[in-house]
């Protein structure tokens, strides 16, 4: 795999002002960050790029793609935590130790936000409103990050997939005539590693789920016909 | 089970305010809520008792303590998404919806304190250093439910067992001359629902590490004698 890394300092392609400007009016964070001139970074990652965190004190928040928050141990063992989709946020002030670090890598192109961790504290002091809204913010990112444990609880693989799905589709879901077109192009491999399987069984499922026409494939993306059917179905037996 | 149901205005035993007052200094919660004279509860749990949320607009944090916090699906079939401490808060403004609501157990007696959700925002609109406080309290918060998938993704049951424990020595332990005591009274049955397997596994399990001299028991309550052995022999391989 032709991972690149982000390990504080050193930087992926960074995105030019002007392109920001012009989107910055449809995210709350961006508007907020560039009205008050709050120093931050916006990093652009392609698939499979990974940002490593050994030390750290800033909070990253995704503006676009989709990523997998990872745990590594020293012994190299990697515990997949969460699956991040836009608006949502990581980071903290305690991020690694001798014994683990953290990663997240990008499954499809992404774009990444970070600001200083002393510089989110200091909004906060002085902008009531930005409090309110990043405490609502996080108080999200909880019930998302639950959506995720809901997924690895299952004991079915095929359960597990397709509540992956599901998720994947709620978050970067476009909306089409014959369905929901899941926006990302993620290997099976990949699919296998978030849910805990291997490569072989998510490709016999995704067979399964075409051929009772539940799911189908456009240019290595998956379109859902129909959610709610497909949730019904499958899920929560 | 007799279990015992707290569904929004019904009440539970609720404690004095004079054991209160004693305590909230020890509490930050409590300290500021008192204070500032804000409109709050707080709730005496026993072993097996639950909080369902069906509508909600309330913050809970807990004193004292330990539960877990499950998602029940209409067809009966529950998810156990978290195992909470002291310290700890749960609650959002999305609780419930026809498909499934959330409840919490408390594994053994526990104190949580409940608050209006308007009330809290209100607060940090007017108390920028409590704002912070939320803040890096809940960041805490997602750090602890990182613990709990870390457990679940063990794929070995004994591991999982071993996480759970180290967790809950973690945060409800008392050190002893021989060990952490994990200050919980939890059943084997318990034990087996919060990690997915069942009562024969984990007894044969807490057997076999009393056997080896990791644990021992102390009137129903686990004592790990050494958890940075336990925790280098057994989890993360």
């Amino acid at each position: 795999m032709n991972n690149h890394y982000l390990n504080q300092g050193c930087s992926f392609e960074k995105v030019s002002k002007n392109i920001l400007k012009k989107n910055s009016h449809c995210n709350p964070w961006l508007s907020f960050f560039n009205q008050q001139d709050s120093e931050h970074q916006i990093f652009s990652l392609k698939q499979n790029d990974i940002i490593i965190f050994d030390v750290n004190s800033k909070l990253y928040i995704i503006l676009a793609g989709c990523l997998i928050v990872k745990k590594v141990f020293r012994n190299r063992k990697k515990i997949i935590l969460n699956v991040l989709t836009s608006e949502d946020s990581f980071g903290h002030t305690q991020f690694a130790s001798n014994r683990f670090y953290y990663e997240v890598e990008a499954l499809d192109v992404a774009q990444v936000l970070s600001i200083e961790y002393s510089i989110i504290m200091n909004i906060c002091q002085n902008y009531p409103n930005f409090s309110v809204f990043l405490v609502n913010h996080l108080l999200l990112c909880s019930i998302k990050a639950n959506h995720f444990m809901e997924i690895i609880s299952h004991k079915s693989i095929t359960n597990r997939l397709i509540s992956l799905l599901l998720l994947l589709s709620e978050h970067n879901g476009i909306s089409q005539n014959n369905g929901i077109l899941i926006d990302l192009t993620i290997t099976h491999k990949v699919l296998a590693q978030i849910i805990g399987s291997n490569r072989v069984s998510i490709t016999r499922i995704i067979s399964k789920l075409i051929h009772t026409k539940f799911i189908s494939m456009q240019k290595k993306k998956v379109i859902i016909h129909d959610p709610i059917l497909l949730s019904q179905r499958f899920s929560n037996r």
